[in-house]
């Protein structure tokens, strides 16, 4: 059937418009392919509010839900506002100078717009993980407006914008082991430092105190929410499908990813079972300290995923694990107190991920070895610290002026007393089951006052009532 | 390479099936794009449910669950049954009148009919969120038969079919406010008002007893897949992906959609802190109104998302949260009981939506003020009007029978001892953890007769058996 | 605009030109689709997780927890070491032979190997889901090896690769009711054969103790995480979206699994209503009963999703719940214990699903009654029994070795603690509720003198400090 479009007598003309439109077309789906992975990227949101609010106590879950929430429901307007120019708004090598509050960004950039914007929400909250069950309201706004508005779209912008001083010395991040975790977890590290340990979590001697997660699956529904946003963190910095390299890059970057979780989850439990006290003594498999292992895998992948050959992410999943421990290690050391693991989770595998990158990479130092090779190894290592030491010093910044005004944690009655009750009024569980026994119980007696009494709080009144054979009765 | 179907003789004949094979490949991209939307909006469901059993009492959440899980996963069959012959069969004016049960159904339409689906189960589900802890089964059913099967069908019909007479007429409502959301506040609001308040919600001199929800992080969880599902709705209405325009279009939906939850959300915390009683007296922010806000933001973007400059996102959002408060304090002053606070958010947010998107859009009143633009104002206020008012009255219409024979609710007894155990036979929740205790109890007992003997329902048993330090043991 | 690509006086080259750059899109558009599709469908493992935990009693969540995870993060390991060789590493028609360790896996098959790697996930899943509250460690471990490492992969290859010899037979199965779920089901009913039941489980005279779920809204989570994946599972099992009939099979493939899905569900409802003494009796709606009729239709519409009418889809689901039931009461009858009622669900439905795509499929033998039509009957009734019997017979003999080492099972006193403590020294669950009253209690009476003293153990000091009338309050 010939379309009315093509005119039967001029080829050329019709090829061209062909052409055109099959580009337009592939614009389109790198738009498609942008959104799709930018939704499942912002669906992170929740791994971090859930993979957070288990780690807490029962007493500081509804504060954790709520921060999480916030931050991601308008956190968009800092960046959108400030944080989308400063990070891609062209300019010079320090930071973007135009398409504040998006004024003249053309219809082009508005679906990349969209997707950085998941990536910036994904840093912003990493920062506030570590100060959970002490740190004040005024602490979580003030640090979120700075990371999402200011730190970082700057360092984004040094790394990823084609102006960027990294990116001109030839810094390599593919999907942001450096710009977005270990940012986001020095960021973290410097607001833990200032904000102090919770109460009673380390003792003078150097003991220091647990802190049980108040709700295993909770925590375990954020870390499968990040195992599926990990994919798509990943696949999606490609930020187009319809080049030529894009399909290969994107299987590859599929499978290391995979690959890095496993490992990093593998040696977590190999190390736990061989090497650790418990482990040797009782069959102690703890399953917080997997998944940090597996977060530590997601994290760690991302600078090289589109380079590394299948065996090298293994290499690099289980190094990172080390890098997650060093740094784990060490905040007990020093007593800094991180409520969910986030420090030596983002900032030990950020910034061990952006080594590796320029080690284990296709071009890396040792499967092409040559002074362009080292070089950038030289530039990873240069350019992370960097990264990390900005957003460092900026949290510190704004908490020295926190300080200054003491804003920067809630009183000790707040903490003790948990900031559901405290700052939003509302406990994060009300449970009645004992009010409808109590019911039952003195309705079964007064219909039939033969009845043997049960104790008000008894539990086997309702117990016995929901244990009839239910499952023998379809 | 040449490849083997191109006839290298005849140029004409090769363009020509060249561009066939585009145009086929376009389409078969469109139905990707609706297929993974539709899933994603699909997943909307999930965050009713949870959004919906958090906010209820603990008696309450199996039957909550149980409503949700089953209106998803059979609604379906109403809806393919009738519901999408009596909105996209062609037709006349008032509905559709081809394709019922699926017969004679293209392939071409079916990812159409699977994705318009996903949007009759949200519409659907919404109906019955004001309903919760006091309906009856047969009150659920026949909603939720006459929603997807019929009620909804025709109302999307009149805006969205070609031949409807509100698309006749201009109405816009490009994802929904009115169509979606109206159409289901509306209908909910029906329901609640002649369904009655839950026992105890209302006292006779106005006073309102809250009624807390009983779980915090599944009511978050619910929020969280909105926002998930919220992108997908909006950018998935647009249909298609292979048209020039698609990738601008859906661009500029997904930002629009990020500001105005952003907008609302913000305006929500806002107020609450500066302009309510216990926002000023003690800090008291509260999660629910939070969520609220936040869905409102969802609700009011939908109606023109594809025409609002970014700013009138931004005031569009904070509008709605206000119109969201006014029939908020109207339910309550007419003592309407609705236990999701669904009404406020779905018939406030969408009206004002429908309304917003005739003002703030780029051709609306302000941008291009003509009698063009204030003729689709007065459109979509009069089409808003008629679709929550076609709806009210459908519902009415159901519960005036239910009420003659009295089968719209349930019991006071079964109220009063939750639903869950009166119409499931299964409480939400079963702890054993006092059983763990009593059995080691008696198991440190007999192994070592100079252990000191624990109250059998002491909680500290346990938690020391817990509390080792595992972090340590790393 | 002419492209300068376009060379303008050889028409045929450059349409050979768009014609291999609209090739290379179609390609990368294919693994755009894998990846999405592939994502979701790896997001099924938080479904069976959550559906698993929920499950369970309280005092064994953590360790379903760990496994679920544990199995997802690292059975990737064995999959892409040997799974995906053996499967898809061409060869003969037992199993493949190349790309062990991916070593010369070309870049175009990663795609493919990551989405057939989610599916391998989902199989390797399923067998552990029957075992749960009883199984040691080493059991998971030692099948998630066997079945993602082995089993599955050559199974899989007999049926999906060109060369494997039910292919040749000319055996079919979509999307997997054979490959994956009668596989896994029948796996895990020789894993829970072996296993035993749990300790009370079952009485000696025959009686059988209803073990109840210890947290319905965990259950419902993973039931609408499979909702949500079951249509990416079946549509992604078509692999491609470029070719010219990929958007009607998909589309098609879509509808199928919601009418099939909600044919199963309606028929658990309408069977438990009519047909069973409680559903006389009382009304007794039970969920789980409800949610196993929905993941039956989701496993036996698999096979022949792509070649169903819509209305087989509905007389399939129907009768898929009744295989369902089949195989549930004689589980009952045999007191084999399956903590999940996976092997119903899989294995009945599963085959079931194998069996009736050869008989309602439009070509199969209702539609299209003929000699050949009958041969497929015959080879999809034999293959599924194949299927089945060697997943069988594999776990069996890894059931052997486990069981003369005594490796198979958790100790008696294990089991009676649950395996949270005993496992993993980490109840799932830690509420500090009555520690914050007793705070604030004490804080009271310090401060108001004159305070009436409430009992350190009241819940209505708490209860009455959130019950403040916030939601008026805004």
């Amino acid at each position: 059937m010939a379309s009315p479009l093509i005119n039967q007598s001029d080829p050329i003309a019709s090829i061209n418009l062909i052409h055109d439109e099959l580009e337009s077309f592939k614009k389109n789906v790198d738009i498609f392919f942008l959104v799709v992975m930018g939704s499942i990227v912002f669906f992170l949101q929740a791994g971090f509010a859930f993979y957070e609010s288990g780690s807490v106590r029962s007493k500081n879950v509804t504060n954790v839900l709520f921060l999480n929430y916030m931050d991601t429901s308008i956190g968009s307007l800092f960046y959108l506002l400030c944080g989308y120019a400063l990070a891609f708004g062209e300019g010079n090598g320090f930071c973007g100078t135009r398409y504040f509050a998006l004024v003249g960004l053309p219809f082009d950039k508005m679906a990349h717009c969209f997707f950085q914007y998941t990536f910036a929400a994904t840093a912003t909250t990493i920062v506030k993980s570590s100060l959970h069950e002490r740190s004040s309201m005024t602490a979580y706004f003030t640090s979120i407006m700075l990371l999402s508005g200011i730190t970082y779209p700057i360092v984004s912008h040094w790394a990823w914008s084609p102006v960027g001083w990294l990116a001109q010395l030839g810094y390599r991040d593919f999907a942001g082991s450096g710009v977005v975790h270990a940012m986001g977890g020095s960021a973290g590290l410097a607001a833990a430092l200032m904000t102090g340990p919770r109460t009673g979590r380390f003792e003078k001697n150097g003991n220091c105190n647990p802190i049980q997660p108040h709700s295993i699956p909770q925590v375990t529904l954020g870390a499968f929410i990040f195992l599926f946003g990990a994919i798509a963190f990943n696949a999606g910095s490609n930020l187009t499908i319809s080049k030529s390299k894009d399909g290969a890059v994107i299987s590859l970057v599929c499978l290391n990813t995979l690959i890095c979780v496993a490992s990093a989850t593998a040696t977590s439990l190999l190390y736990q079972r061989y090497f650790t006290a418990s482990g040797r003594t009782v069959k102690n498999w703890n399953i917080v300290n997997m998944l940090n292992g597996s977060f530590t895998g997601m994290v760690v992948i991302c600078a090289g995923c589109d380079q590394y050959p299948p065996w090298a992410s293994l290499v690099v999943g289980c190094l990172g694990y080390f890098a997650f421990l060093l740094v784990f290690k060490a905040m007990q050391r020093f007593q800094i107190d991180d409520a969910t693991n986030s420090v030596p989770v983002q900032l030990g595998g950020g910034y061990f991920g952006v080594i590796g990158a320029a080690i284990f990479g296709s071009d890396g130092i040792i499967l092409s070895p040559s002074k362009s090779s080292a070089y950038v190894l030289l530039v990873n290592v240069f350019g992370g610290a960097v990264i990390a030491i900005f957003s460092f010093l900026s949290v510190l910044f704004l908490y020295v002026i926190l300080r200054y005004f003491n804003l920067h944690r809630v009183t000790e009655r707040e903490e003790k007393i948990g900031l559901d009750l405290a700052l939003h009024n509302q406990a994060a569980y009300h449970m009645e089951d004992d009010k409808i026994e109590r019911i039952i119980s003195v309705e079964s007696i007064s219909r039939r006052s033969t009845a043997k009494v049960q104790p008000a709080n008894s539990p086997y009144r309702l117990r016995r009532m929901t244990s009839e054979p239910h499952i023998q009765a379809w």
